[in-house]
């Protein structure tokens, strides 16, 4: 056979040990703090039914589906020549249904709700899940976006209280303080948005006022304005919306003024029991973060858009303080999730964590631990079978006190062994030769100090506390 | 749109909380184990091309991979009619070549073997590596086997020496030590099985050799001589096979035997230089495995045959002992893995896990722990706000002493918070009303025990040591 230059497909990424270790570093931090709160992990196939995916993602999303091909014989007898357009061409789309019934994750949502429906009988709510697990898009590939990458969701459905979104807040929270990283939590909520809508006397416009709103920092005041005006909003709509936009002082501060405006006091005099809902939630979510006690900051911030046509309550998203890159998690509250599988009314509330994103920030900041470079603790150099077979039940001795340790496997010169060690980034090395093997010690040499000690070779506390 | 009845694709499997938490386990206690030996993981996609992956498992393997229908106008411009063979009988084989250029992983093997050669400039040898990922594979669905299933590999390459067979001959000791599975380890050699067929006479018999010795059990002696006439040796071929067949005593008598008979002197006199190089690298390793001490039984097995086209040294087979199933793990060296992408003689040997199959033989044998049904330890009912306001502090503290708790996050019938928590077995119940708060206490219940003690809401200590 011809030999090839191995490659992979383009948006697809190895990982490597040195970038596993910090992958898994962030992973298991997250992982750690979902456990605290007594999430549990699910995981569902890569592959799913077309007919669970499609649809779901809207029509942009239907295309960048990655299609698994029928095994067997797939395209006889599917009467490929009835979608030939002219010549070669062909209607790619719908022929694509007949010889495809599989398609690969494109997210883990999706997913969720689909296990929910097919299993609501085996579990009990509220249902409180996390999910880790890659998807894949068939984006065009570029800097930061990828074909294959990983999720990391948690989510509790069955459930309406305030309480879920507070957890959610102190997860992010813990996380971050974990993984030592200073965030802003922005939390928004749909009813207030539409509340807005409502005062203002356009109740079909939340989506058009919010990006609006979204873009104050950059556009100004009254950009904003003829924004709105461009948009379709009247003079007096946007006078409504005016004192939203210098919304200042503390959250209760906030609060209060939004609610006077709910209740009929802005100029329009319109209520909007929607806006008051909403302010109600924003209201006690902010009294349970205050009960609790979160470290991390955390504000309203009424221009957060996302997942608008999706959520119904709480909106959330976080971005790194010290790191300039895009929202590093989002989520929010949603009270149809698993409607389209046929079971209605099932609300709950979701935060997905952007492990690449999270990945960029730590090294930016330079905040992995030094000691994720090597698991291993020691490297018994070899010069000899005889030291060979005198260290094995050393190594063997560490290795069940759960420390990491390895036997270089050739005699081979020393210089090699020590180039494994430093390539390793392993911190002890010991040799051993007649001397220490008449003498029943080993010689442990902490490579970036230089010192070095002999201890008894059965003295495994003494190596312990000598290495570790 | 139409509702629609969810379902998963034939063949692959949803992993709810329980079942999670057990192969977790299973994963946890394998993943330990390789970072105590200095391995480290490495992840490849899920996608790769398919020059890469086709031609690599035989013919039968490329009819078994899953390959991914190019993205946008896949049929347009490929020249479809080309491949029609009469009426709507098309060559699926050589079309999909056309509209498909990646495929799903198959196995964990190749897609290592393109790691390395990719890679080969930015790792150091011995080159110590396990990964954990699914694989897919259009098999026939059926019990036991599936179309999307976790493989997990160990391996090394770069190295020929003895001492990494020795390792993974600890790793499967230590493995299942931990996991309380008594387990029989068999080992083969290549060599030793090509250096038979030569001092036969018949060196281009191996395979039939060793499938006719591996039915030794099943038929008997007197058989297994019919089936190597059958397959072609001769009567005196047969006779210097013969005293193998009976091979007993201990590991050093067999090997003796053996290398007496390797050494001409056998009935054909024929000396096998392969066989007596086959011989010395098993007699090495068993006495590496005597000098490190292994807990678990291990033993020569000369009807080992697994991959006997694909090793060329150690062959690694294990069995669970107390419950009957299949190989649980298996493996070998092979001198080759990486030539087929253009970096020849690098040796490696290498192990797998069977996840699925060591899952059945944890659930038969009831070896999985209790405790893991629930990772929370402790539930705070919530009577009313105030009880949920009071608590909220407390499960801080004791989340971040790294302990699951949940706060039942709705205010609802004290009934239905006992049976959350007994469903997804948490052991201890916080029920708090306005006595307690007043006293600044918490009151905490053991569900299973029935024992009750109040504890200063303050003393997370006194908490720990009464729910711990």
């Amino acid at each position: 056979m011809a030999i090839q230059k191995p490659s992979i497909p383009k948006g697809t990424r190895d990982f490597g040990p040195q970038e596993m270790a910090e992958r898994n570093y962030i992973f298991d931090t997250i992982r750690s703090v979902f456990r605290t709160f007594g999430y549990r992990q699910i995981e569902t196939p890569a592959l799913e039914n077309l007919s669970t995916l499609l649809g779901k993602y809207g029509d942009e999303g239907d295309k960048l589906l990655f299609r698994i091909l029928n095994s067997g014989d797939a395209f006889s007898g599917v009467g490929i020549n009835e979608y030939r357009i002219e010549g070669d061409t062909y209607n790619s789309r719908a022929l694509s249904l007949k010889v495809s019934e599989k398609g690969l994750r494109y997210d883990l949502t999706v997913p969720f709700a689909r296990f929910v429906v097919q299993h609501q009988n085996d579990i009990s709510f509220p249902f409180k899940r996390f999910q880790i697990q890659p998807v894949w898009r068939a984006d065009r590939p570029q800097k930061g976006r990828y074909r294959e990458f990983y999720q990391c969701d948690v989510d509790v459905i069955g459930s309406r209280s305030q309480v879920n979104e507070l957890e959610l807040v102190q997860i992010v929270d813990r996380v971050f303080s974990l993984l030592d990283v200073r965030v802003l939590i922005k939390i928004n909520n749909r009813k207030v948005l539409t509340g807005f809508a409502e005062i203002c006397g356009f109740p079909d416009k939340v989506v058009d006022i919010t990006v609006a709103i979204d873009k104050l920092d950059k556009i100004g005041l009254e950009k904003v304005k003829e924004e709105m005006l461009g948009r379709g909003l009247t003079e007096e709509a946007v006078s409504v919306i005016e004192p939203i936009l210098s919304l200042s002082g503390t959250t209760s501060e906030k609060i209060a003024l939004m609610r006077s405006l709910m209740n009929g006091g802005s100029v329009s005099g319109i209520v909007s029991e929607t806006g008051l809902k909403g302010l109600d939630e924003l209201e006690e979510l902010f009294a349970l973060i205050d009960a609790a006690g979160v470290s991390q900051s955390v504000e309203i911030d009424l221009s957060l858009a996302r997942g608008l046509n999706y959520y119904t309550g709480a909106i959330f998203e976080v971005k790194a303080l010290d790191y300039p890159i895009g929202s590093i998690c989002g989520g929010g509250r949603y009270d149809n999730l698993t409607g389209i599988f046929g079971l209605p009314d099932v609300s709950g509330v979701g935060i997905s964590f952007g492990a690449d994103r999270i990945y960029d920030v730590l090294k930016g900041l330079g905040k992995f631990p030094e000691d994720l470079s090597s698991a291993t603790r020691l490297l018994f150099a070899v010069m000899d079978r005889d030291a060979l077979i005198y260290v094995l039940p050393v190594a063997k001795a560490l290795r069940e006190r759960g420390v990491s340790c390895e036997v270089y496997p050739d005699v081979s010169k020393l210089k090699k062994q020590f180039e494994y060690a430093d390539r390793k980034g392993i911190p002890f090395l010991s040799i051993n030769g007649s001397d220490e093997i008449s003498a029943g010690m080993v010689n442990i040499k902490n490579l970036s100090t230089g010192a070095q000690k002999a201890i008894p070779k059965d003295d495994v506390e003494g190596i312990l506390s000598f290495i570790l």
